[in-house]
């Protein structure tokens, strides 16, 4: 039987087992997958601690990226035959679905072909954080050529993978970051500018740089109190979409700038995008074109084996990762 | 020639004069208009005293509303002829057109054909109201059965208009204002629920009238303190616009209740309806049709003679005026 990693209680790192698994033919509208690679995400983490959206219904499966194999299809699937190379995209709940599994079975909206040319680990590295990306900045905000985008936390993943997006749609990115010490870094990954989040003068330089216009978008996951400085540099209907609460204080709104220029502050999340059958179909063309033209270039920062999947999860809490850390099988 | 009311230079309501105008014809997308009503708004006092969003130009023409007689078209209008009745939507700019005239010119996209049954003065005290509220609940917000909004300041003109705009809609509206005096009047006005701004349990209550669900809309002119407890009332991908910032203090936005339930904070002006072309069309036909079925009842607070616009305006500016206040020609 195939092994698959679940646990049976809350806990650290060493509650993930390997459990045998019957893995019950794919029903109607299902994939079933031999999984080549694995990308690990701080949900799991947080929902193996007991600390995410939902609760843990045990034996609990999870895992919301892989890639690997089609090795069976579902009767009503007709977009995939056996020996397809595919990547599964967060779209799901780990009620339903969990993808740390030598074998598993996926929704078919969830799963999409690799391009020619793009690793099982690459792949595996790719649909959590260009996708969150591609939603907010291009299919809701409608980022375009000409655009200026205020990344928050730029260096992380997720900043980087959106620095890629604003790329492939000729927008100029401009990162904030923490630490003056990752300016050089973030230069080199294709920000346009760099500016400490914490500027004093941040409106002034974005106002600068944009030619008094100010960024169409302002992509965040931080808030606080740097977030007010943000909302001043959006310019005329700009939107500030904050996907995260790093700093979980109140968000100090200024009105007159809200009114003036018709701004919009935005909860935002994957899920909008990956639950929607629409945007979901509209994401995989995005980024698998930009996948397959090397526009967007996923970043993995370690691989290990199935066998030290708890290795794996304690590295990822150690949190010095940068990029994707990667499970190969 | 006919008298129009202009100012020369900025002050109290003593400024406006009656100036004796050569109106020009109209030009090819322009109707002439013999006014008959007029309906005043806080604009006006605004850019009469040199606080508006824009400044004037001298001599300065003024005015938003106005209803009356078609007495001639421009080469390129089909959709009036001379006779018509009819009443202008502010959808332009005080340097452009003017309303506070015997004889005016107005854009033709601002102008629209007064109902059956319908008096000069209610149609002079309509649009500006009913569009603003129509334009945040229907338009943009997708107002529909089912949904609860929420009115901030629900006394005012707008907030009574928004109380009837909800009702077309079947929708529930729950105002709210700063005083207990005002919840028998509300009631009366169609209010399903009537709370104080700044009641300390407002989300409770807010959640016990929706069955748990939160108000799907917050149109509020208020912000300040009390904007607070409005955005956690509202329910699952809600939408606060703010129209207006009778408190101009920073509104404290509690990210966990954005990101949870994909909230959104929006600053709204009536301009993005009357300026967009196919959105004015619609308030149009969505108004008119109110206006025939009775829904949509303008209230008139007081009428004056067009010889008494100072009167008028130093009435408005008193501020004690339940409803429109319109001048007769």
């Amino acid at each position: 039987m195939p092994k698959v990693v679940r646990f049976h209680h809350v806990g650290d790192a060493d509650v993930l087992q390997f459990d045998d698994v019957a893995v019950p033919e794919p029903q109607a509208n299902e994939v079933q997958i031999e999984v080549r690679a694995l990308g690990l995400n701080r949900a799991e983490i947080m929902y193996r601690t007991g600390r995410y959206v939902i609760e843990p219904v045990f034996p609990a499966q999870l895992g919301y990226e892989a890639s690997g194999d089609v090795v069976a299809i579902g009767s009503a699937v007709s977009e995939f035959a056996v020996g397809d190379r595919v990547s599964v995209i967060p779209a799901f709940s780990f009620h339903e679905y969990g993808m740390y599994g030598e074998v598993v079975n996926a929704p078919v909206h969830a799963v999409v072909k690799n391009p020619d040319g793009v690793s099982y680990e690459e792949a595996a590295a790719t649909w959590m954080k260009f996708t969150t990306a591609y939603g907010a900045l291009v299919n809701m905000g409608g980022l375009a050529e000409g655009d200026a985008v205020l990344l928050g936390a730029a260096s992380s993943s997720l900043g980087l993978a959106a620095i890629q997006i604003a790329h492939m749609v000729k927008a100029m990115p401009i990162a904030l970051t923490n630490s003056a010490g990752k300016f050089d870094a973030l230069r080199a990954a294709g920000a346009a500018h760099v500016f400490l989040g914490d500027d004093p003068d941040l409106v002034e330089r974005i106002m600068e740089v944009t030619a008094g216009k100010g960024a169409r978008i302002a992509f965040d996951p931080v808030g606080g109190a740097n977030a007010r400085r943000l909302i001043q540099a959006l310019s005329f209907e700009g939107i500030f979409y904050l996907y995260g609460a790093l700093d979980s204080r109140d968000v100090a709104v200024p009105v007159m700038d809200v009114l003036s220029r018709h701004l919009t502050l935005r909860g935002y999340e994957l899920f909008e995008i990956t639950k929607d059958s629409k945007k979901i179909e509209e994401a995989k063309a995005f980024i698998t074109r930009g996948l397959a033209s090397k526009a967007l270039r996923p970043v993995i920062d370690r691989v290990f084996a199935f066998d030290e999947m708890v290795e794996a999860h304690r590295y990822m809490e150690a949190g010095n990762q940068i990029g994707k850390i990667v499970v190969r099988l």
